[in-house]
């Protein structure tokens, strides 16, 4: 089968075998997302090698419980061991022993087939197209910031970055009643959140706003959205991080001190909420779509992906 | 009257006019005690300009409510405007407006007298000599943690940091119940917490401990903590930031997006729990103290105070 793969030598789509599916279930790819943490790890980040990809729908093509078979499906990205603390909570994402689609140790969804376990798998409710249900798994990761931070109705929130994350994370946010604003350099991609009702600023228009946002996401993937960030923060602020990028980043951890700010990490989130959302309508995700090209052309859709203006770009194998 | 003050041509002990009281208290400083802050604010930190000094104990020689003259006091540090939506809920730390004694736009203890608001100032129980009040500052500072971090008997929790700041931290968390280790360099201060039940070890042997932590306390004031901070820290940790120093830290935010690690910053603490704590002997303060010298010698006190195996070096008027 054909598969999207980081190797030594480069990013490559390559003719690899079939996953064998062991205890899992082997899942038929109707179409994938590239998501910036695809470009990263094309960049060395995290080190992964193999068949990258963590955005997907498919037909569960077989699985040790033949019910599953025929089902249209999306799923949680992080696989547990099944017998820690954690993962005997039901919650696999921080398992010591995870692997993680197309991240950590374990080939990913840019790819004809993959395997994952079925307590990873939901069905998709057949209100919900396969160009949205592919959004689960980013639009999870976006109402996550909520298991993260205390957003309610009576807070202001800021969200730095107007790419696609950024999209998802404003228009999850705003859905709680939140006062939400997004900041961003795009015009054109401003006007995506405005068209949901959500106030929208430039990073200069912005800075005129110093110390009243209870709540700043940075989801821009730059390292200085850091100090726009804390700008914005009122006293006892929360800073939720969303991008995950190579590198370091300066602080200035006085600065943090002196504040009382907090600075939350925040990565997946559940996929439940994210696809009542889609089923509902209530997050617009057709406006984050840019382009969609063939599986083999993976490489391009890569660059694609990374080029100034450009949303989600799919891959359909 | 004297006082140790930090000026454009650097630190200086300087005969100045006595504080005009307005309607604040006019207190005589009794002793006063050399923070960290303080040196770093004689390297440039915060860029104040002025009488340093924010830890003391002393005598109310004149205020408007009469009923306070003569009273033996130590005083919260933060001095709000009173009208904001924080002062009037009784917390003026994150004031916008706020003067901070002895750090931003208020000359501070290293004095033979100070003003404060007579709203900052808490009478010292007799029970508590001198030489203990005076850590009622940086106790109170220990304790506001605990405002900030889930602290509680079923925690793990690492405090980083032998100085006086760490030693104060770790014996205030280990009440609370917690599970508490202090990871320092010095074995002789090491032995102070030791002494107190406190489990210690160095930056060496902590190593081994990774992803134990539910809270880790950073209070050595070196940069390269933060990163021992992360590894120590399961994951979905907080890690605390408890020094203030000149200069940035270099992160990486990826890992605590991966990882889901809070970080907090934490700064000043509330005074009553403090003044508790040391009038029931709960917290060893004694073992801290390493020198004490005139406040005409505060130069050279201040040099002391920044020697390796030094703790607190006191002030006398």
């Amino acid at each position: 089968m054909l598969a999207l793969r980081v190797e030594k030598r480069g990013l490559a789509v390559k003719d690899t075998d079939l996953p064998e599916r062991g205890d899992e279930a082997l899942v038929r790819v109707l179409l994938s997302g590239i998501c910036n943490t695809d470009l990263e790890i094309a960049r060395g980040y995290a080190g992964f090698k193999g068949t990258i990809g963590h955005e997907f729908v498919g037909i569960v093509e077989d699985a040790a419980d033949k019910a599953w078979i025929g089902q249209r499906v999306v799923g949680e990205i992080n696989a547990g061991c099944g017998e820690c603390a954690l993962c005997r909570a039901g919650d696999p994402r921080h398992c010591a022993k995870r692997t993680v689609l197309g991240i950590l140790g374990r080939d990913g969804a840019h790819a004809e087939f993959l395997k994952l376990p079925v307590s990873n798998l939901l069905a998709v409710p057949d209100a919900i197209v396969d160009e949205h249900a592919v959004f689960a798994e980013p639009l999870a990761a976006a109402c996550g910031i909520m298991e993260r931070a205390a957003v309610t109705r009576d807070k202001k929130v800021a969200v730095i970055g107007d790419g696609k994350l950024g999209l998802l994370c404003a228009q999850a946010l705003a859905l709680t009643g939140a006062d939400t604003l997004l900041v961003g350099k795009h015009a054109e991609k401003l006007r995506i959140a405005a068209r949901r009702g959500i106030e929208t600023a430039t990073t200069k228009t912005v800075a005129k706003r110093k110390n009243q946002f209870d709540v700043v996401v940075e989801a821009s993937g730059s390292a200085s959205a850091f100090q726009l960030a804390l700008d914005l923060l009122r006293p006892r602020g929360v800073l939720v991080l969303k991008s995950t990028f190579e590198g370091t980043t300066e602080i200035n951890a006085a600065r943090l001190v002196v504040d009382e700010i907090s600075v939350v990490g925040s990565r997946c989130g559940r996929f439940p909420p994210a696809l009542d959302l889609l089923r509902t309508g209530a997050i617009d995700v057709d406006s984050l779509i840019s382009e969609e090209h063939p599986l083999r052309s993976g490489v391009l859709a890569m660059e694609r992906a990374g080029k100034k203006g450009i949303l989600k770009v799919f891959l359909r194998p």
